[in-house]
């Protein structure tokens, strides 16, 4: 019998700016059986999310950074192919904590296994049911806190998590401005998920303004995806008491320096919140979580978009393009069977 | 009858950077007779707020920056010398918001009608019973919600807000840690008012290493009077969900750009909370928090300083005492009468 090999992408070096090739190079590596109570997975889809740029780099963070020489890591769902662990058998799905790779091994402890009898496809539990879908939930209705009648903006609003956050608030009955950056996915947002108003950070000289024209009752919850010039222009539309949930800060994850806002001081002046979070926080609400979620995409009520690009091969360009914003909805790696 | 003469410290220009004379000159105008429901007070202390500088400028705030033209906004303390309210008569003592001025005019509603048959120094309704002591227990109690057993630092820990954040904290069963601008002012502190540790910033080479030191379990809670660098140092000390009370930052108020945090990542890094407020947020409150504090101060267990200075003429050159830590405790100037 022939070992199987383990394609994997590892951190060489913590990249400066953009992760290249030479941050980020592969190896093939035999994959061994798994010790007592493990699993190895045949990895099917490998999900990229903008939190991977920040485990590359060795700030303090919610996790641990991604050590030099470890495989990048990443929320993977595969397909068992070998088992040390009563609790899986060959041929079950799960979805893991894994790594750009192949294959994938891991404590069964640490798997959760999906029921592909549901007819639910796998992917989705890495997007809408899975981390970025439960990111926008708890964010939003817990971190947010969203009136009915108050106004919720949220950036990076076509994305995995802004796209959710935008649907479910227009369900708790509020006004929801989202910002993109491309014509199509505003008018996405305004046309299909019934978002009141959407407008291109990219084509938009003055964000301040384009907010308060979409605003015009000012911002109650301010969902942040990106960070920089333009949480610090919504800072400046901030109604009395308003929420700040801060999610992310991709505008900055690839900068080695990247200041606070200068409008900070509205935290005061408003009586503002500003509130951190990972969906991490929120670990034993997750089944309450997807079953909502679930719920909803059943009945037609929350979509979505999802982008797979098939090969592990194009695992670095394809994570790039969350930075230029190129992608449509939550972005996938696929490795066919 | 010669017409009463009132002396007002005006606003004529915005300062940049520290204000100066011709920023804030003086005139002397009539004081002219009250109108329907308005009383003239001849103020007897004029309180001396950090805050005061903010409204010196035209940054969006949290109350209206003072018009040019307009002297100072401050709270005064004064005694009624004419009164077209049946609300007041003459002899009266009451609290307002007034300005830099010898006589202060205002509606009758917008006056607190002070006791001073209680035997309660007057000077404390701007202090430790008033504004500052107020903001110090409700921006404790509401906004950073300390829990027995955590800690709580404090930066402007000697000063008017910070020493009544300290003391509460501690009778909530706090580790409380103490950042200020003088030795003695550490010394007393730790010596009279019971903080675990303190550490003057000014002879600290290493904001991040003294607060690990004096918080080994980190950070809970950060009530931070004074941003900047001590806010950044915080920001990386902190606990999993701790929580920031913003309650100013006097180091920035003199400086025309102060750029936000550099380590504001942590809010996400440790699910923080970092809430802005103002004591006006609580107005509804104020019996409460008035009675509460009165009754700490009188059991003995609630110490504060005052210093006073004499003179409405020297209200500039004391009011910038405030930003080079000179001051003891809550600032005022008393106009004897």
């Amino acid at each position: 019998m022939t070992s199987l090999m383990n394609r994997q992408y590892f951190l060489a070096s913590r990249p400066v700016g953009v992760p290249d090739a030479s941050n980020v190079p592969f190896r093939d590596v035999p994959v061994s059986d798994p010790a007592e109570g493990e699993v190895v997975l045949r990895n099917q889809y490998i999900s990229l999310d903008p939190a991977i740029r920040g485990w590359m780099g060795d700030d303090p963070n919610y996790i641990e950074p991604i050590a030099i020489g470890d495989a990048v890591r990443s929320s993977v769902i595969g397909r068992v192919v070998k088992s040390a662990s009563p609790a899986f058998a060959v041929g079950d799905v799960a979805l893991s904590v894994g790594a750009w790779e192949a294959y994938t091994t891991a404590p069964a402890a640490m798997l959760n296994k999906l029921d592909e009898s549901a007819g639910v496809p796998l992917s989705l539990f890495l997007g809408v049911l899975g981390p970025t879908g439960l990111t926008g939930y708890f964010g939003l209705l817990d971190v947010g806190r969203p009136q009915q009648g108050e106004t919720v903006l949220v950036s990076a609003a076509a994305g995995a998590v802004g796209s959710v956050v935008g649907q479910i608030a227009k369900m708790q009955g509020c006004r929801v401005v989202g910002i993109a950056g491309a014509e199509d996915k505003c008018r996405w947002l305004r046309e299909e998920l019934g978002f009141d108003a959407a407008f291109n950070y990219k084509t938009c000289s003055n964000y301040v303004a384009a907010i308060r024209e979409t605003c015009p009752d000012g911002v109650d919850v301010y969902f942040d995806n990106v960070g920089g010039a333009i949480l610090d222009a919504a800072l400046l539309c901030l109604n009395k008491y308003a929420r700040i949930a801060v999610c992310g800060w991709i505008s900055t994850y690839n900068e080695s320096h990247a200041p606070g806002p200068d409008n900070l001081w509205q935290l005061v002046a408003e009586s503002v919140t500003m509130q951190g979070f990972t969906v991490i926080d929120y670990m034993d609400r997750f089944p309450e979580g997807v079953a909502q979620l679930a719920e909803w995409v059943m009945a037609g009520k929350l979509q979505f978009r999802e982008e797979m690009v098939d090969g592990l091969d194009n695992i670095l360009p394809t994570f790039l393009r969350l930075f230029d914003g190129s992608n449509q909805g939550k972005l996938l790696i696929r490795i066919p069977e």
